[in-house]
């Protein structure tokens, strides 16, 4: 099961041009088939245990919407105050979320009771169950982005709004609120990266060596120059 | 920038055939510029307020791997309490980790002071720090999967002696600790799956409408008869 250099492409290009969209939403519907191969993808993650502890609640209802745009905006205004000038204004003009202009929203829910309570893998380290579903986000962003959906993760949120309109059970948790659509463009650079928000950090500065901040030894000197080349910096 | 077919291709073949891998190890080592694609696509992965909060700390030491072995089976041993005869002895029975045979061990950790305090998005929802982490554990994972390198993720561990073997500061949290190498055999299933553990859920078991175990309604038809052909189910 060895991969043809297309295919090998066709992944490396997925992760490379998805990006977080907020803006360029169109109107166009996903098909019913587009959005079963993005959701059998996100399903098809790897789960601690092999819980499989995610749902994916499917989000078209503009009430709802609104209430989540509304806690959005609330939030945004609070969390601003985090924040000083002038960092504070460049913040608040920043497009961050398209709720209401996407096609559909998804909440992405984790169930800890999922096949429970012992989970092989989850007793020492309980936030595995977490983890996996965010493993699951990841694989659907990247399956919309090869269909040419693009995919907004809105995290200014209350998540007990989010709990109150989507009338979770109390023992479950959201973790991602998703706007998806077709979009006119997929930006080469993340917007927080052409806005000047904040720097690509280059690949070296985020590997280390046999411990926190280690530099590399004789043996590693292959892999040290072949991170500095200009393709991975 | 649409994607051709067989580069859509490349991609679902990439989330389908990927497996957490405890066995298959084989001794050839991973080259630089493989390795460091790997370690490219994860490092593009989304993350909150684009503060690319990672860190992946190779480790080839044998010393560092020995200890978090020796925790692995404390912690095997320890958890194997959470669970009753007759699934405690096949608990026992199943292999769970590749750390010492494996060619490379990668822990990849979350440092929540990078590039903050203030981290747009993060301020209402403070999980999303370390989610952002998870979605670049799945890009790696998918890379190495079209590289033919096989990812365990070890999760019966001790945090506590992650931290202390490989000198983590006490802010930054470790996140997954994963075992790399290339491999005889990719199974078709899930170890847990093909062993009779635990059962697939079907797509359509996981996928709500509008609310919390929401029913399809008129307008979501087309889709639930979607998810329930074959493909799918």
């Amino acid at each position: 099961m060895e991969f043809t250099d297309e295919e090998k492409a066709g992944l490396y290009k997925a992760i490379h041009t998805r990006r977080d969209v907020r803006s360029y939403f169109t109107n166009k519907p996903i098909p019913s088939d587009v959005l079963a191969r993005i959701l059998h993808a996100a399903h098809h993650a790897p789960s601690v245990g092999f819980s499989q502890p995610w749902n994916f609640i499917l989000v078209k209802n503009s009430g709802t919407r609104k209430a989540i745009k509304k806690s959005f905006e609330e939030e945004k205004e609070q969390t601003a105050n985090m924040v000083e000038e002038p960092r504070r204004s460049h913040y608040m003009q920043l497009k961050l979320e398209g709720i209401m202009e996407s096609y559909l929203n998804i909440c992405v829910t984790y169930d800890p009771t999922r096949f429970g309570p012992f989970v092989i893998g989850r007793g020492s380290i309980p936030q595995t169950g977490v983890y996996s579903v965010c493993c699951a986000i990841q694989n659907l962003w990247l399956a919309a982005r090869a269909e040419d959906v693009g995919v907004g993760w809105v995290s200014i949120l209350s998540n007990n709004i989010i709990k109150k309109h989507l009338n979770l059970p109390s023992h479950v948790e959201p973790v991602a609120y998703l706007c998806l659509g077709y979009v006119d463009d997929f930006p080469t650079k993340p917007d927080l990266e052409a806005t000047g928000w904040l720097p690509r950090l280059q690949l070296k500065d985020v590997i280390d060596y046999e411990v926190w901040n280690g530099e590399p030894n004789v043996q590693w000197s292959e892999l040290d120059k072949t991170l500095g080349e200009s393709e991975y910096a």
